[in-house]
């Protein structure tokens, strides 16, 4: 019950014993397209280039802001936590100018802050988080497209921690590129990143496109743009290999690429607006208990994720002894915290698989018993109590 | 049975539907210790620094080179084949110094030849891979890294198409970085890339080391070294990841850890002399059957890899027509070819779990038909009656 990774669906995890089949075996390649076909709702999009990178969540972020951008190009990163931090030391390694917008940790960014930002600083990309784990906050993102389509700016939406748990509009958003992993609400391993790009922005990185010399064929040209500084995550060949061209790139992670599909498999059969409601109703209960615990629940209420409560650590409570007890007595994993929140906040997460009432439930009647043992004093029961009168509220 | 990926290890499919860890759980953090343990004999290296990339063998490759390397820096790259190519295609976007030493697609690069270029071009990094599948040619590597280390130059092999079915020998080659991958010889699927680091190249990379805004702590310094252009692929960040340090970065894919761990279990198992020598003989019995059937094998029999055999289509004979053939009739997928091979030669693979006795047979009971309703003419039976009389010579 961290903020991910968290348990997988038994779906997924048996997904993945399936055999392997050659990479251009017409089998595989149907898989692919199935996988693109899958995700577009999931990203709230019709964007043809919606596929998967091999790698962690991260690989995501990487091959976005790596394909998008060129060194001296100017960023702009909407920054209210560590992956808005994280967002700026992969863009200085590329060699972008970088400019920041920035919140609080526990607040998230005003809209109009970003707008006059974009106006100051003229960016050929804005670059934010959705939900970033380590403040529990989501940036709201309404409105962000239009700002950045009228000043010619790209748009990157790292949604990594609420994928499959909050809803992702990158269309009504205005998004270039989305990227996810499965690891959090997607109820899957860590591995596979799912991503989607606009039309926009594949043909701003199709520009920059560089095959390799050892597979160049007649019927792909490449660009005029700066070559991308990665191959590995060169978007410009990864749509090549996902396209009926087919042109040879990695060597797709085939059992990864099974999880991926089973993951938007479960998640569609469930229906978006259930999974969310789901999300929403864990994350209520969790607040409402740990609250009738007499704890106080970290940041903003507006802008909260719901896969996500931060609480902090009650004065004279060791966090570590409470999150090993939580561990050894009943193997449930609660969060600890970056930077500036650690040791001074846990992160409780409810995602995918996890956000499930009686996991809701079962956490907090454990943090409740492991709290009472650390000799911090509580109204007995009321956690539990307060959560099952607020799941269905 | 083509040169990778290949069907996985039945125990190998069967570890990945395990339960999930946190990533910082202990029972998880003793898995990394684990693979870090049993992917040494693998490597053939004492080093400390033997772990996982979570990205497939390509990721291996660029985390191996950006770390290496800084803009500017020259680079010998040992060329014999597309894998080559792909080397040079890396440093390039690196923004290395690219200086060859070649040899025909077919043959190796002499050592005197590479002594000479490392004289004239004084690198800091010498680069080449062990068996290149786009050829089938595996490159002599003792003595290598002696004339490396004599000259100040990091060496780095990628063993992707080798590792478990031929001897890696990172140690006495003197090799300071070798990676592979689990979809060949490995007998797993692909996106999991493991990885040995000398000291002296571990020391090399740490001075690079920057580690991220968000999770800076007083117990871990920047060093003075130009700043690795990537944060996915920085190996020092990783490296501390997978030290006691346990500092967060990426996710770790626990799927796929399960998944290289249980390749490497396997492999053990069943002890590296005898999967090197099933490996042999089953590109002996290959090579005897396909000439038994009058084809031509590509390529320089002295440095032939064991564990793919290409071989030249016939005259005549429509090359992708009898691929399709071997898969719809036979379900037996088999290689086509990159670059100025294509068209001319097919590459069949026996690569871990698929070096056996009677995938080799089956293939070239298949491969037999396939050719003589093309209307090859072939004498019948003989590639099964050789292949068998080869196998335990």
């Amino acid at each position: 019950m961290g903020p991910g990774p968290v348990n997988a669906h038994p779906r997924v995890l048996r997904a993945m014993s399936a055999d392997l089949l050659g990479q251009f075996d017409p089998e595989m390649t149907g898989y692919m397209n199935q996988v693109m076909a899958l995700y577009r709702p999931i990203f709230g999009t019709q964007n043809q280039w919606t596929m998967l990178i091999d790698g962690t969540a991260r690989a995501g972020i990487e091959a976005a802001l790596v394909s998008l951008t060129a060194p001296g190009d100017r960023v702009l990163v909407v920054n209210f936590g560590r992956f808005g931090l994280l967002l700026t030391e992969i863009l200085g390694r590329i060699g972008a100018v970088i400019e920041t917008v920035e919140a609080p940790w526990g607040e998230t960014v005003p809209l109009e802050a970003i707008a006059e930002a974009i106006a100051r600083v003229q960016p050929k990309v804005v670059a934010t988080i959705h939900g970033d784990t380590s403040t529990t906050m989501a940036q709201p993102l309404d409105g962000l497209g239009d700002l950045c389509r009228a000043a010619g700016a790209l748009l990157y939406v790292d949604a990594t921690a609420t994928i499959g748990g909050m809803e992702i509009a990158s269309d009504r958003w205005g998004a270039d590129i989305v990227t996810g992993g499965l690891q959090k609400c997607l109820g899957g391993p860590s591995g596979s990143a799912p991503i989607t790009i606009s039309d926009a922005a594949a043909a701003h990185i199709s520009a920059r496109r560089h095959v390799e010399r050892g597979i160049r064929r007649d019927d792909i040209r490449d660009g005029n743009g700066v070559r991308i500084g990665s191959n590995y995550f060169d978007l410009a060949m990864i749509m090549d290999y996902w396209s009926e061209k087919r042109l040879n790139h990695h060597t797709e992670a085939t059992s990864m690429l099974y999880a991926a599909r089973e993951c938007a498999r479960v998640m569609l059969g469930e229906g978006l607006a259930a999974r969310y409601a789901r999300h929403a109703a864990a994350g209520r209960a969790m607040t409402a208990g740990l609250r009738a615990m007499g704890l106080t629940v970290y940041g903003d209420d507006r802008y909260r994720m719901t896969n996500v409560t931060g609480v902090l650590i009650p004065e004279g409570v060791d966090g570590e002894r409470v999150r090993t007890a939580m561990r050894e007595h009943f193997e449930i994993e609660i969060g600890s915290a970056f930077g500036p929140l650690q040791g001074r906040i846990w992160r409780i997460g409810a995602m995918g698989y996890n956000a499930a009432k009686h996991k809701v439930l079962l956490t907090l009647s454990a943090l409740e018993a492991c709290l009472r043992s650390e000799g911090f004093s509580l109204p007995a029961g009321e956690a539990v109590t307060a959560a099952i009168a607020t799941w269905d509220a």
